[in-house]
């Protein structure tokens, strides 16, 4: 099995521009041409991050399908690529799979994220595959490249900004936490063409993601809850289950929107709100302040706390 | 818990001259510059590899411990990184943690891991830590920079070149799999002083990693068995375990070696063998042949076939 499944592999991903050695050593080797503009900044140009789905923990593999796993493991690292406003390169792709069916279940995980492979361009450089007696986990690490414009942090939001958020927030769980559009281009022309310089993927939930933002730049918010876009399933998920949450709360709250969250001054906030030139939608959703903490206003009114619930699973957490 | 560890391992693993930006942001930003040399190449200097260890599988904790289990886990990476011939820099490593008592278990795994990466000048660029019903399992994955010597390829060897081992083999079990040193210093010497171009770490036996060379570079071999460098613990084991093997086969099929085979003209062989300048000992061991399998001889008698016999996990494997 194993090793036709490297040689099945190994047809499926060679002959990437950046592979100049793909699968079937001891490890792939890639060109990283040297950025002139760069040099000043010693080519700081590489991001690399890693996300690790666990069955039970962060799916359910009789629900999600082989598959949707396998698209699904790639695109939350290549959010986390849009989430530094890099251009994803390339990937290494590790597998713990249950002894039954190993070989099948590999192929079907790798026919659902070669295609969003090759979609985004990222060369599928290795990894590792293994049978053990347990559930499936697939870990992904990803390298991107940042443009000459510098990536968007976390650190780097200022009192006055503008806090912004792409697409519509809230009910991923009825299907779209599954089949997302990483934000990749987004966050690209953001970065270049607008010189948003804050921002990060909202993968726990707005207010949760939020607040660390908060945390990384010292500084405070006040959201404007009324003007916050609510997903159609973040509604129909309110309406579906008597848990009490209202569609807000499911917008504030969810996790896996896999939306951009950023900031920027008011000038290009404006520029950006009236202009619209992403392929997605940008919305204001409220304010950076010097006074610490997470807060509420509705329809102008006063200020409250708002508490930074958000999307967990069970005890887990990145450490990027 | 999460946070606690992410800071924890922040002030552990900050300051490393490649790091940009360490852990705390979506992704690590490291710092690639340019090599002069390697334009014509266009900048095919980057090297990545995953290794991914689990529970069961590949170790039991109970008998080696979290420590040397983090350390491993870095340790068959900085091997992969060895058999390239590159010079690791920076690693990822993603945590499926036993819920009970997942925090310790992490800062142990960490405990063993840092020093390792220290000593080779090893980034930690992030990765993800995650808490299931499951054992542990972790998974690196590493990145590493060519000289601009190149690679070592398993696909160059070529008949007529002699067959070269570092250290001595087998037995391996009895304690070096989880002490050993990646041969990184002596396989970025044999590439950029002797123009040593082919070559692999052992990682599933002599017998097995060579017939993977074989393969590769689409020749054959013949090993003179009699002069395999045989290590005290392949005789140990054979003396301890009435399971017949005798130390030779011990030697020929024990996994988890991590030593380099490499191959090399005859006139460069002759001159490692005689001045032997590396920091471990080498052997010559074979020959590469034009007729394809691998064969045996023994006191320069007759050549029959060497089944590849090798440690293979259950039904596990890379694909690199």
């Amino acid at each position: 099995m194993e090793s036709e499944l490297i040689q099945w592999l190994r047809q499926r991903t060679d002959g990437h521009d950046s592979l100049a050695l793909g699968i079937g050593d001891d490890g792939a080797i890639l060109r990283w041409p040297a950025d002139a503009s760069l040099d000043a900044n010693l080519g700081a140009n590489l991001v690399m991050a890693a996300d690790l789905l666990a069955e039970g923990t962060h799916f359910r593999l009789d629900e999600l399908g082989p598959r949707r796993v396998g698209r699904k493991a790639l695109a939350v690292n290549l959010s986390d690529m849009a989430a530094m406003a890099a251009q994803p390169v390339a990937a290494t792709v590790s597998l713990l799979l249950p002894r039954q069916g190993a070989g099948r279940l590999a192929r079907e995980l790798f026919e659902g994220l070669i295609p969003l492979a090759e979609e985004f361009d990222v060369a599928i450089a290795g990894g590792d595959t293994n049978t053990w007696d347990g559930p499936l986990a697939i870990d992904v690490t990803v390298l991107g490249r940042l443009t000459p414009a510098g990536p968007l942090l976390r650190s780097t939001a200022q009192s006055g900004d503008r806090i912004l958020v792409t697409g519509q927030l809230g009910g991923s769980i009825l299907g779209r936490h599954a089949n997302f559009q990483p934000r990749v281009a987004a966050a690209i022309q953001l970065r270049t063409e607008f010189s948003v310089q804050t921002g990060m993927d909202i993968s726990d939930g707005l207010a949760l993601d939020l607040s660390r933002l908060l945390a990384a730049s010292e500084v405070g918010a006040v959201l404007d809850v009324d003007r916050i876009p609510i997903h159609a399933d973040a509604r129909r998920l309110a309406q579906q289950q008597p848990d009490g949450s209202d569609a807000l709360s499911h917008a504030l709250s969810d996790g896996e929107d896999f939306e951009l969250l950023l900031t920027a001054s008011p000038d290009i906030a404006a520029q950006l709100i009236t202009s619209q030139p992403l392929d997605v939608p940008l919305t204001d959703v409220g304010e950076i302040t010097v006074t610490p903490g997470l807060f509420q206003r509705k329809d102008g009114g006063a200020s409250r706390p708002l508490q930074s619930r958000g999307y967990m699973h069970q005890a887990e957490g990145g450490h990027e």
